[in-house]
C-alpha cells in the first residue's frame, strides 16, 4: 500500500492545507470507518455530524469547511472531485502484464500493440486492432475490424462486434455489448422482415460503459457515444442513438432509435427516452422519467406517479381514468356558480 | 461490393420502375447523406423536403410520391418493406466457413451438421444438435439436449441451457440467455423455497431476440416463443410466457410469469406486463407501459404520466395523493350547488 | 426417473395422507395435464375445477381442501411449498463430476476443492477459493482473490470480479456480474472523473441471482446481499446497497446506490428503488413502482399510473399536466359557493 503525506498531495492536486504537511495517508474512507491513516471528505454538509466524531487522520473539506475540524484538512472548492483525486492516487488501477495470454484466439492479421495485454480465452478477429496499454479481458469477444483505442480496460467477458471503434482509456465492463444489431423490422402483411444494420458504433475517449449495457449499432448511419459519456449497467443505448460528450446516464435507462441527446445531459435510473427526439444540452432526466418529446432548453424533467401506501393509491388511482369527467364537472360547476352569482338577489 | 441495375432489382422484388432501368446501385443509405450508386427510400412523409435535397442514384417510393423527384425510383405501395429487402440483398450476411473451431469443447453425443460452424471457445453439451449452416458464434455455451434449428445464427457468447429448442433462421445476439430457471419461489416461515423448474424454452422459425434478453424456462409446462417473434436487447421473459407469432417487443420491455401475449402484437420499450394475463392479438402497448389486467380487445393501450419541467409537476404531482380528496369535494360542491339552484329565488 | 410413494412422501415431509400410502409418483405436473404417476397441487381456490378434471395419480391440497376430491391427496397447511419440496425430491439437481475441465485456466495459486467442479474456459485468478462441492460452469470468470462457498452453483459465463465473497448454496444463472465497478463519478468544470470502486460484494449463504443481474462492488464500504436473498433476471444493484435478509425481487428492479433495503421484503418487476433511502422489513413494493423516499413502515407501497385504452388515456393524461390548476379552481369554487350560501335568502 503507497502513502503520501499531504503535503505531496497539496503538491499534486493544489487546495488549501491546514496542519501538519507531513500526516501520511494510505487509505480513502468513509469519516464513519476511518482510522488514523485514512483520509476521508465531507462533500455534503448533512453528514457533518460524522466529521465531529471521525478517526481518520485527515479530511478534505469545502472551503467553507474551514473551522468545521481540528484535523489536518485540505480544503477545496470542490472536495468530492478533490477525494476522486486522491482515492485514484492511493488506488492506482491493476496493471496487467502486456501479452497475449496463450490459449486466446488472434487472427493472423490483427495488429496487437506489445504493450498491450489480451486474456484467456479472449477472441480478436480480422483485422482487428488493440492501442498501446490496452487491457481485453478474458473471455472477450472484438469482432472483425474492431478498433480498440490506446489505454482502454475491457473486463472480461465483453463483445464488440465487427467494426465498432472505441476511443482512448475508455472502460467496457463485463458483459456489455456493443454493436449488436438494432431493432429495424419492416412489417409486410403481417411478418417483419429485417432491415440490414450496416451502420456502426463509434465510442470516443474516455467513455465508460457498464455491466450488461447494450449500444446497438446504427441501421444505416452510426450509432456515436461522444468523449465522456458515462454509462452505467443494464443500460440500453439503440440504434442511431448520439449521446453527447460529458452525459452520464444510471441504471437501466432506455434510449430509442435515433434520439439525439445532449451534451452535459444526465439522465436517471430507469428513465426511457423515446426515439427521433432532440435533447438539449445539460438537460437533466429524473429517474423513471419517461421522456416523449423533444427537450429544447435546458433544466430538469419528470414524469413520475408519487408513490404511497396500496390502500391510498388505490383510492386515488381509480380517479385518474376520470379526470376528463372531472374537468368536466368543474367546468360545469363553474359555469351554474356564475348563473347563481349573476342572480344574486 | 456487389451492385445490382434497378431493371434486375424490379424484376426480383415487384414494383413499377420510372427512370433508367440500367442504372447500377451497390449500396442503401439515408437521403441526406446517399451518393451516386446508393439507392435510398421514402417511408415517411415528414422526410419529403430531403427527396428534393437527395444525391442518391435512385429511390424507392410510395406510389403516391411518383411525381415528388426526378429521379430514377421505384414506387412500391410498402416502400420500406422494399427497401429492406434491398437492403438485403445488398448486404447479404456474412458467410461462415463450416466447421468446428478446433478451441471448442464438443461431446462426444453431440450431432453437429457438417455444413455448420460452431466458433473458438464454445461448448456444446451432450445428445446437442445443431442444424444445417447453423452458426455458433465464439464462446457460446449449448446445454445438454439443446437443439438449434438450420440456418440460425448465435452471436457469441450466448447461453442456451439444457433442453432448450431453437427453431430455423432463429438470431440470438451476444449476451442473450435462453432457459435459465424461472423465478418460482415458495414462501415458507419466511424462507423461499426454491421450486424446480422443469419446464423448457421452445422458439419458433424465423424468430430474433436482442443482446442481453433473457427467456426463462418453464416451470412445469414450457415457455414458448412462436414463429416470426422479434425482442429486442434487454428483454426479460419469464417462465411459463407463451409469445403469441409475429410479435415485436421493444428494449427494456418485462413480461412476467405465464403471460399469454397474442399474435402480431407490438410492446414499446420498457413496457412491463404482469403474470397471468391474456392479451388479445393485435394489441399495442406503449412504451413505458404497465399492463395489470388482460386486455381481450385488439387496440392500443397507454399508462404513461406526461413529463414536465420539474417545477410544473412538482406542482401538479402533490395533487396525485389527494385525488380521493378532490372527487368529494366536487361531489360536495355539486350538491350544495343542487341545493342553492333549488332555492333560487 | 425416480419414483416415491405418498407414504414415503409423507414420512419425509409430514402433513396428512388421504388414500392409498403405496401409489407412486415420479414427476410432478399441474393438474391440467398431470397423468397417473404425478403428483400436483392445488394452491390458489381459482383452480379448483382443474382438480375435479385431473388425471393426476395423488394431489396436494391445503386442509381445507380435505373433500374436494376423491383422488390419493396429502392435506399440507402450506400446499405451495410442499409442492416445492416433494417437485425437489423428484427434481435432483444435476450432480457435476468433480474435476477441472482440461481447458480451465486456473491460477497456481487458486485453491479448489477436490469435490468442486470447474468448467470448460473458465478462468480461475490469483488466490480465489472454490469450496466443497461447488459447481462452477463453463466460461466462467472469478477475478482474483473470490470466494465461492460449498455446494454454490454458477451456471455457464457468471463473471465475479476480484475480491468478491459467495456464501453456501448460492445459485447465480448465467450473463450475472457480480462485482463490476459502481457508478461512482465526480464532475469537475463538466467532465466526469472516476472514483475508484475499493469496496466488494458479499453474498450470503443461499442466495440465487437471475441471468443478466448485476450487483455492483461497493465504493468505499460493501455491497452486501444478506442469506436468502432472492433476485431475479436483469437488476440492477448499485453500488454500497445492502439488502435484508429473504428479500426477494422480480425482473428488471433497479436499485440506486446505498440504499438500505429491509428484510423479508419483496419487489415487483420493474419497480426502482432511488439511492441513500431505508426501507424497513417486510415492505412489499408494487410492479412498475418508483420509491423515491425512504419507507419506516411494513406494508405495501404502489405508484402506478393505471393503463387505459389510449384514445381514453390521451383525454385523461392531458389533466394531468392541469391538476393545480383543476385544484386552484376548486378552492375558488368552494369559496363562492361559500359565500352564495352565506347570502342565501
Amino acid at each position: 500500500m503507497m502513502a503520501y503525506s499531504l503535503g505531496e498531495i497539496v503538491e499534486r492536486f493544489g487546495g488549501e492545507l491546514v496542519g501538519d504537511a507531513g500526516i501520511r495517508v494510505g487509505q480513502v474512507a468513509p469519516l464513519a470507518i476511518a482510522q488514523t491513516g485514512h483520509i476521508s471528505f465531507l462533500a455534503n454538509p448533512k453528514y457533518r455530524r460524522q466529521l465531529l466524531d471521525t478517526k481518520a487522520g485527515a479530511v478534505i473539506l469545502g472551503i467553507a469547511e474551514r473551522d468545521s475540524t481540528a484535523l489536518p484538512r485540505i480544503l477545496s472548492d470542490n472536495p468530492y472531485a478533490y477525494f476522486a483525486k486522491v482515492s485514484a492516487l492511493l488506488n492506482p488501477p491493476h496493471v496487467e502484464q502486456p501479452g497475449i495470454h496463450p490459449t486466446a484466439a488472434i487472427d493472423a492479421t490483427a495488429v496487437i500493440s506489445d504493450s498491450a495485454s489480451i486474456g484467456a480465452f479472449t477472441f480478436v478477429g480480422k483485422g482487428a486492432r488493440v492501442g498501446e496499454h490496452a487491457v481485453v479481458g478474458a473471455g472477450c469477444h472484438l469482432g472483425d475490424g474492431v478498433e480498440i483505442g490506446g489505454d482502454s480496460l475491457l473486463y472480461p467477458q465483453v463483445v464488440v462486434y465487427h467494426g465498432c471503434i472505441i476511443g482512448k482509456r475508455v472502460i467496457l465492463h463485463s458483459g456489455a455489448v456493443v454493436g449488436a444489431d438494432g431493432f429495424g423490422l419492416a412489417n409486410e402483411n403481417g411478418r417483419w422482415l429485417k432491415v440490414p444494420q450496416i451502420g456502426r458504433v463509434i465510442i470516443g475517449d474516455d467513455v465508460e460503459i457498464g455491466a450488461n449495457t447494450t449500444v446497438d449499432r446504427g441501421a444505416l448511419d452510426d450509432t456515436v457515444i461522444e468523449d465522456g459519456v458515462k454509462l452505467d449497467n443494464q443500460i440500453q443505448i439503440a440504434h442511431n442513438v448520439h449521446v453527447g460528450a460529458h452525459t452520464a446516464m444510471a441504471g437501466c435507462v432506455g434510449v430509442a432509435g435515433s434520439a439525439r441527446i445532449g451534451r452535459h445531459c444526465t439522465v436517471g435510473g430507469g428513465a426511457v427516452i423515446l426515439g427521433h427526439l432532440e435533447i438539449a444540452d445539460r438537460v437533466h432526466v429524473s429517474a423513471g422519467t419517461l421522456i416523449t418529446k423533444s427537450i429544447h432548453k435546458s433544466g430538469e424533467y419528470t414524469s413520475v406517479m408519487p408513490f404511497s401506501a396500496h390502500q391510498d393509491w388505490l383510492k386515488n388511482a381509480a380517479h385518474l381514468r376520470h379526470l376528463d369527467k372531472m374537468a368536466e364537472k368543474l367546468v360545469d360547476l363553474e359555469r351554474k356558480i356564475d348563473e347563481l352569482e349573476r342572480n344574486k338577489p
